[in-house]
């Protein structure tokens, strides 16, 4: 609790990780049936579709508050407002992405992140050819103006798409400027630093995660 | 069950999703301890690295059969080499991808997945002006010759990255050719068949597990 600093918004504090990682998936689905015309749902129907009990999704919105009535459940848009204030995602972020390779570019021309409100407003690059360069409507620039850069333009999350051997140096270099949310691309295991969340994505392991099913169900076809 | 088939080499069938979803994170602790040098590991150690209780450790590892010792722990050596037959992951997976824009080509040159036993061998994209170019030493194919090149190729898992619009289209034809394991790049929620897993790459929710702490964090400053 002393690492993710106090709660000056009267947030609450010690909410487990493992119940922030669904809250995104909470909003989601309630996002989904607002827009099909739900009003109620009830603990058991948002269980069925996280995959979770009703009495495991009562308990992590309680973190919160108290959202539901008994015996009456959740009000669909008021808790996807109130869920949505306590994410921080009623709102943009300014987003900085390293590495402007292969990667970095359909990193950039992805289309997924602003409609979200994750805005890619600067691109730095350790290549000297690339630096200067208008790629996806950025101007590269030079990992020596990431300090500077970061705190004019009030980037709070960093994106990482540098091949693996940069990429440690690179989120060390994100965290000294005070980037405290770094989402990675590298197949690496990542080194943090207190109070900065770092995200992996990884396609290895999400592949991993299938192989199961492939050996047991078609291993005499 | 029925839905994923019978159990032709003894593999344990009607185990929770979620206890697959964690095996390749068990996988990968169990290398670097085994790199390490490490002998022996206990349900309570595994338990902290994977963020669960050392009961659901025990739980999880007792749908495959009796691996631990009252007492003594597992032996990190051949826990690994049991869980890696289990998941199929002892072996190597062909892989055709679909799509070789800028996403595509950063897939194909992402140097992560040949280590671990997945070999894109192949190749597709609809746009008639890429067929026939040599992207990442494969001669890109008309969707047209999906199907027979699956069958020839023996192509058993499908990585999607073409833009939104197509994607399901292009998941639809993967499920015709038989494909019953595709990581999808596109930021829809797929519909599947019976028996064909799909995983969603989502750099979107990655960031959203984040913005929590930067909101209750970092509010005042």
């Amino acid at each position: 609790m002393v690492i993710r600093g106090s709660t000056p918004m009267g947030m609450p504090s010690g909410v487990p990780e493992v119940v922030i990682m669904r809250l995104p998936q909470y909003i989601r689905i309630l996002s989904e049936m607002l827009a099909g015309g739900v009003e109620m749902v009830s603990s058991q129907q948002l269980g069925e579709m996280l995959q979770v009990t009703p009495a495991q999704i009562r308990k992590d919105l309680s973190y919160f508050g108290r959202f539901g009535k008994q015996g009456r459940g959740y009000n669909v848009k008021g808790l996807l407002a109130e869920l949505k204030e306590i994410m921080g995602l009623d709102r943009s972020w300014n987003v900085g992405l390293v590495g402007v390779g292969r990667l970095g570019r359909a990193i950039l021309s992805y289309p997924g992140f602003a409609p979200e409100g994750f805005h890619i407003i600067a691109a730095f690059d350790a290549d000297p050819n690339l630096v200067g360069r208008v790629i996806g409507n950025l101007n590269v620039q030079s990992m020596n103006e990431l300090d500077t850069v970061v705190k004019e333009l009030d980037i709070s999350i960093g994106i990482v798409a540098v091949p693996s051997r940069h990429a440690q140096g690179v989120i060390d270099r994100l965290m000294d400027c005070g980037i405290k949310a770094i989402l990675s691309y590298a197949p690496i295991a990542p080194q943090g630093q207190a109070g900065v969340k770092i995200r992996n994505i990884d396609p290895v392991l999400s592949l991993q995660t299938m192989t199961f099913y492939l050996s047991s169900g078609s291993a005499e076809d």
